[in-house]
């Protein structure tokens, strides 16, 4: 092993072979196929054998194929029967740069950022030298504007649960009118798990009413915002907190202005009623949103709905927590997707993770905690993951990743639009940003034929809500590739229209 | 950068260096000092400095110094400012083969495990075609007997959230009489975080009156069971759960056998009465309990008592989950703490976290759900994890770590109890298994004093509890290790002593 690591370069020598091509500008024809090749069904006889391997040792229904993490290479997913697919779900959504992207294949070349992923310190306490320029020059770089603090977290779930966290401490201090010392009685009740230490404050999320609504994670806290799925949350105790309603759009936006204006309000409302009638009960002390409720079915609120919402969320005292581990890091053309909303000010904080590889959330300064050990774990994230992230970071700026996301993005919804015209008895309600894009399909069934159809013809898609398709492409996401989506997507829906007609 | 790659040994050269003298058989002579080394007051000003730096960006008063990794080595950490401290706190008991191990610096020279590194997949859905072989040949090949099953998380917190859903679950289908199904009511009212849906169940946890208790965790759901400082929990909503009482015995053990039997025998009486008193309001699904109650001051049980407890939980349906995750993984002189309790069946899980490098926990059969998708988040764990993970445990055989961890215990130990003899007004209750030993200090105050006087000298220690010090130290701390230590707490003690007498 020492031997061969003496003499052998650590650039994979696939890479070497594959990607030689590669220059700034991003370029993948000198690794990607240039089409989707299916050899067998999926999942095929390999992926099966391993499934009933799996099987033994965990529940793992939810597992649809075997990555063949060697054969995989940018937009294309391999899975072990050989198949190579093009990838519009990427890891639900959480590869930045496709598979095997040469510069993060090399990122881990210096002795420092081996060291930083082998000796993985607890971060609060015995963090390395280099972590607080870490924190400024790759988390703070990117940081949404006004939002001057950021604290590193392992998945998004544990994110937004932090971000509560801060939200209650906050919310606990104004209530002590700026007083940040306990009463005895206050620390014995808190070990208690009774108020007035552990005291009834809510956390106010979104239900989407006749779609999904919310997801904010599965941790206790965050599930507790979560309102998509029942099977999420069967037979888990809960915390009794209120629940919006998101606004229910009819597209095209553009011939239902009206209607989804009124709609708008309609829902702002109903914010208000919730911090009138939750006053006495169970203080909301924060309102956590998705700038796009993506597991919920891409639900989209407008830019002037999150602008009211922020004024009433200030009015009231709760912090805003926008989550944006889903929509951050570029995939609608912007690094956040807030700034789509021309919000008069900063959300009070920003939760990410997937495609920014370490979960955290950014924060206003006031949202800082006045003492130590609150928002605290042994970890508090992992170093490594910025060593990526970082290496993301420069490849997004240099490659132009953002406006490539825009091009892309147009391609792929002007494709879209055309095929709901063409298909309008299938799908309808084409909608998003960038190349977070999605469309609703007539019913469940016909999604998931949809699906299944896409996937046998080269495509591995997602789903979300009640009957969508979303597209959660890479950020190197081309044009090209668009076209071999419309393309293979076309197909389909004539094969299914086809069937439906025989 | 490609340029140096292609020419350079993956190898850090401060490794080749400083580390050729390694073979099997534990040896460190020619990386560590020979001592600590102390320069400068810690924290030094070079670590204040970045103290500054790092306050600007997040609440960090809980950071003690910037560690330079560069510098570590073995069971030394070295700081910003060049002190270098034996470490037996080893970054909150997460390292487990100390700093810079060579085997692990050598992990990541494989192609395929750099692409487990920086393809990170969603191992719930699209995992590599080598994950079932991961699971079964690195996590299994640990596991404790009687758990065939194995579940990867982030961290120990989410680990034992998910153990406590998995005996939500299981708890639920027997109130079912054995069906999986869900009724439209249920469905309905578990989107509304409401019974039945999100029913009325609890997990039971140990507070240790007078002493501090369990820890579990800081997301809500584990934070609901942590019993041990209000700091960590103040202004947090939490579960109204119940919390039954940890053995609280007197040291030495063999001088009030009596005493704590009868201890025993009260506190399993209370977890009987809880189980009788919950059974209307909020029935016990599962009983959570380290092995030794770390963070709440080190604190035993018999393994009668563990015994006792078993039986009670299974009399009553309700899952035993022993969280190991400070236990797990060798420093008791075992793989898992609850192997020295001789339980007469496996417990129902068993969770894990720090030195295993990757969250998860182990479990029966019976805890596998019905379902997909409940048990379940983008990542599921991480599989580079599991790359270190495999090298540490080949380490841990290679190298008989567990022998030498019960060699330096016995040493640690035995110096230990001549200290509390020597200074008897300072130091008592020395307990532990294998390394994971602890002594109480006569006052909160004193045991700062101690631990700031043997920072001081040389030796980098962890509190816990009201007033107790804890050792932490990595898997190869060995015999001449434990000499020093030994050599400069009894030089701070005495120290500590000339002081009050002054």
């Amino acid at each position: 092993m020492l031997r061969r690591a003496a003499i052998k370069p650590a650039l994979p020598t696939v890479v070497l072979k594959e990607f030689r091509g590669y220059a700034s500008g991003y370029s993948t024809e000198h690794k990607e196929p240039s089409r989707p090749v299916v050899k067998t069904e999926i999942p095929g006889p390999k992926s099966k054998a391993l499934f009933k391997e799996m099987d033994a040792i965990q529940q793992c229904g939810s597992v649809q194929l075997f990555t063949d993490f060697e054969k995989s290479a940018g937009n294309y997913i391999a899975d072990a029967d050989g198949n190579i697919l093009l990838d519009t779900y990427t890891q639900i959504s959480s590869l930045p740069l496709g598979y095997n992207h040469p510069k993060l294949l090399t990122a881990f070349q210096n002795d420092s950022d081996i060291r930083a992923l082998v000796n993985r310190p607890a971060l609060g306490v015995f963090p390395a030298v280099d972590w607080p320029s870490k924190l400024r020059d790759v988390l703070l770089s990117v940081a949404p504007e006004g939002l001057t603090q950021v604290m590193t977290m392992m998945c998004g779930a544990c994110s937004n649960e932090n971000a509560y966290k801060a939200a209650f401490i906050r919310y606990a201090i104004n209530k002590r009118g700026g007083a940040t010392t306990f009463t005895e009685e206050e620390m014995k009740s808190a070990l208690e798990n009774k108020p007035p230490g552990a005291p009834n404050l809510s956390i106010m999320s979104f239900k989407a009413p006749l779609l999904q609504g919310a997801f904010h994670g599965r941790t206790f806290g965050s599930l507790a915002t979560t309102r998509s799925k029942a099977i999420h949350k069967l037979d888990f105790p809960s915390f009794d907190w209120p629940v919006a309603m998101f606004p229910h759009y009819r597209y095209p936006l553009e011939e239902f202005k009206c209607e989804n204006e009124q709609e708008d309000k309609k829902c702002l409302a109903y914010v208000c009623e919730l911090f009138e009638a939750w006053q006495q009960k169970s203080p909301i002390a924060g309102v956590v949103i998705e700038p796009i409720q993506s597991e919920g079915g891409d639900n989209h609120a407008s830019p002037e709905f999150f602008q009211e919402l922020q004024k009433i969320c200030a009015a009231n005292g709760a912090a805003l927590i926008l989550d944006e581990v889903q929509t951050g890091c570029g995939p609608t053309g912007k690094m956040w997707c807030h700034e789509h909303f021309n919000l008069p000010c900063p959300p009070d904080m920003v939760t990410f993770s997937k495609k920014m590889l370490t979960g955290g959330y950014y924060a206003k300064p006031l949202y800082k905690p006045p003492q130590a050990f609150r928002i605290f774990n042994t970890w508090m994230g992992d170093p490594s993951k910025l060593t990526m992230l970082d290496t993301v970071l420069k490849v997004i700026k240099t490659d132009k990743l953002l406006d490539l996301v825009q091009e892309s993005g147009r391609v792929l919804k002007c494709g879209l639009h055309d095929l709901e015209c063409e298909f309008p008895n299938i799908i309808n309600s084409v909608r998003g940003r960038g190349t977070f894009l999605s469309f609703d399909v007539s019913s469940a069934a016909l999604r998931d034929k949809i699906i299944a159809t896409l996937k046998k013809n080269g495509v591995l898609g997602g789903t979300c809500g009640n009957a969508a398709i979303r597209l959660r492409p890479s950020l190197i996401f081309a044009p090209k590739h668009a076209e071999i989506y419309l393309d293979i997507l076309r197909k389909t829906l004539q094969e299914l229209n086809q069937g439906a007609k025989c």
